[in-house]
């Protein structure tokens, strides 16, 4: 079995589970108790919070743990918009952050804040021009990942964060993707981080307020974790989480499995044809590389692989339980269909990359020849100079891949009108245009769905 | 070592140690992928729930994992609470309730809520006609725990959740204290719970809202735990809870436990001058047992079980960060100074209870010598039929001390005026006449804190 899907969850590392073993008979009593058992809780409680201070840069008692990078996240914003109340109710985010940083500011927009998307470029990275003309002088709180979660590219965070501190707002740092291999650069405000992204244990969060942000916790409260995390804390856990936080990140690994994942976005490109290597190909984390196939479904897809013995995930409409394309490939303004992330976790043999690349082309053949997607070729032109798709009602890849087939039958100058009530196809046409040379004219309104118009030119 | 503070945390229990060992290499996996790790760690969540639900006398989708018993109080009224609105904004609450329960009842009351707190007997409990009563046409929500945490006291749920069902108003159980010995009986709504307290690890609660129960859950939100519990889950840990969940409770540990503390009821009372045990002797938890003695600082007394072995905590004011005593026994109305509660860990053995009632008498008295502590006989009357005994800056348990000493001081039918700014005075000064048989006259508003008037009567 090759497990691919680091990014999800990477698997306990060895040092997080001795650690975890060792303290689960010294770190399960109440640290707040004065008497023996709580005060070895307590003192193992305070060198975790000591050395994942260094690790992410910060003092100590700047940094609280959380149950898991999700809360940290939606503590962390919530608890930074209601502190800067007086500054304004404009939040900033990018358009890719992760869900839990996108809920947080669905929360606050519903409570009647003001928030500001920020677009990213075809790479899934924002520009510093870009995010910094989004602050305004109410604006309480910006976020920006240290780097993307789907298709890895990195974020100018030390950047944005220096245009912030300039404007004088906080900048909430969703570090989850790369705290485990280095501190976040820059000025940034707050900082979130999961420890089971890093090898950690599941249920331990970071969340770090740098002395000086106005800060006000939401909800209801204990005295734990310095009032920003309430309920019994997690101390077996937390040691884990510490302990590989420091043990991971070394930066000859990080050289080897960009080498890996670069190997992938060759070899993808080469041997998968219609293929779309998505994310920058230079700033990107070491682990992550992302593609999406034409003419493939998702889902089927994800089962090859899994019956190959490959575990990965796909930001596919067909694959969520929204049926709608991962928001992130839908900001970048990429093909969304047949997506596959590749996350290798640290320690990835190369053999099972070497592997992977051996057998996704047969796996990805075999969806297409399944779906009957178009083969390459001349087709016959049936002479009308629009044709009409009705793919109503069916699903990714159908409307592209039908698409595809009568594009053949118009003349050059010629349009095909593809009508559907996909919400991936909004995506995948026009990427589908991109891919193949062809011009996307655009969106109408239909009597059910929309109405994609095509125009043949090659 | 006699580790007797189980009511805090219980330490990991084998079974729980055994199935959190096997889970991690099979748990710690997304269960929200298809893959093969995904679906591995899907199965064990799911079979976690099914095992958790029947132990709690409920359906398993009625059942969701939270990240602590605190996080399962706190969403657990915050969703009740906002999924009745319409019905009313009122909140019924214990005057004993855990702080997790108060807590959210106070952020209830800051967003313009009403809150009502059913009082309680001198044993801790509420009467089922005083909680019936406390119930309105606008009532939301009603809370009661099982029993409570720092005397032991069961609470009547069950005719308690009947009178609700006839109003119309959901109940919710904090079961944290009782779940490890048994179902909440009655027709309770929903029910929280935390599995540190019967020997699973920390990082798991329970929160059981039932079918039917309107419930809003608030805050920001993720897909995962019927999206009432925002974040990965914490596999492993959940499936450590459960299996312990079902080793614990047995029925002959209960009575086994029960013997011993109450023995440890009698021991005290026999062998401590000057102690009050507190909670319903007959009505209580298998495993608790408090006591409170007159003329002592609980800080003090805990250093020096601790120093002989064991570990107990302490409802005093001294042992508290706020410098006021627990507010359970404050509704009791019973002595607050010197407050031991020991909680028994199932499996305790009988030796070391037999141990403790050996040392503790020693150690009481120890810590009265170096108090200065009134010794029983008699005192000359100095003649002046008041005295002014000024304790301003003195903490618990010197006022009670120097009322003590200066009691005899005046003739029978005399009274002493006792100044003190000390939060714990207004619990102990009355608690100390009653068992001393003295008259409370009461509480007078003075220059700086309060003057308690106390008649001398033999």
């Amino acid at each position: 079995m090759s497990y691919f899907d680091a990014a999800s969850a990477a698997p306990l590392h060895p040092v997080a589970r001795q650690a975890l073993l060792a303290s689960l008979d010294e770190g399960w009593a109440d640290p707040a108790r004065l008497y023996r058992e709580g005060r070895r809780a307590r003192m193992l409680l305070d060198a975790s919070r000591e050395a994942a201070a260094e690790a992410v840069g910060c003092r100590p008692d700047e940094l609280v743990f959380t149950p898991s990078g999700t809360r940290a996240v939606h503590s962390g914003v919530a608890g930074a918009l209601a502190g800067r109340r007086r500054a304004g109710r404009h939040l900033i985010v990018s358009a890719v952050e992760h869900s839990s940083v996108l809920h947080s500011a669905e929360v606050f927009a519903s409570e009647g804040g003001t928030v500001t998307q920020v677009p990213v470029l075809r790479s899934g990275a924002v520009t510093v021009e870009s995010y910094a003309g989004a602050l305004r002088s109410d604006t309480a709180l910006a976020c920006l990942q240290s780097a993307n979660h789907e298709v890895g590219t990195e974020q100018p965070v030390a950047e944005v964060a220096e245009a912030c501190r300039e404007a004088g707002v906080p900048l909430f740092v969703d570090a989850a993707q790369s705290l485990g291999w280095g501190p976040v650069e820059g000025p940034w405000s707050l900082l979130a981080a999961s420890a089971h992204k890093w090898g950690g244990p599941s249920g331990v969060g970071l969340l770090v307020v740098r002395k000086g942000v106005r800060f006000a916790p939401q909800g209801a409260l204990d005295e734990r974790e310095s009032g920003r995390a309430a309920g019994f804390e997690n101390i077996p856990a937390i040691v884990a989480a510490v302990a590989s936080l420091r043990a991971v990140g070394a930066a000859a690994e990080a050289e080897r499995l960009r080498e890996l994942t670069g190997r992938i976005r060759a070899g993808v490109a080469r041997s998968v044809p219609d293929v779309e290597v998505v994310g920058d190909a230079e700033r990107r984390l070491p682990g992550i590389v992302t593609f999406s196939c034409l003419y493939v479904d998702g889902e089927t897809l994800l089962h090859e692989l899994d019956r190959e013995g490959f575990s990965v995930s796909s930001g596919s409409s067909c694959t969520s339980s929204t049926l709608t394309p991962s928001h992130v490939l839908k900001a970048m303004g990429v093909l969304s269909e047949g997506n596959v992330r590749v996350s290798l976790p640290m320690g990835t043999a190369e053999e099972d990359v070497e592997r992977f690349l051996a057998v996704l082309p047969r796996a990805v053949a075999g969806v297409r020849e399944k779906l009957g997607a178009p083969t390459p070729g001349p087709t016959a032109a049936t002479g009308a100079d629009e044709l009409v798709v009705d793919s109503l009602g069916k699903l990714c890849p159908i409307p592209v891949i039908e698409l595809a087939k009568a594009i053949g039958q118009v003349p050059v100058g010629g349009t095909v009108r593809v009508l559907s009530d996909d919400e991936a196809a909004r995506l995948d046409i026009p990427a589908w245009c991109q891919m193949r040379g062809q011009e996307y004219v655009g969106e109408e309104p239909a009597d059910r769905g929309s109405a994609h118009l095509v125009r043949r030119l090659l």
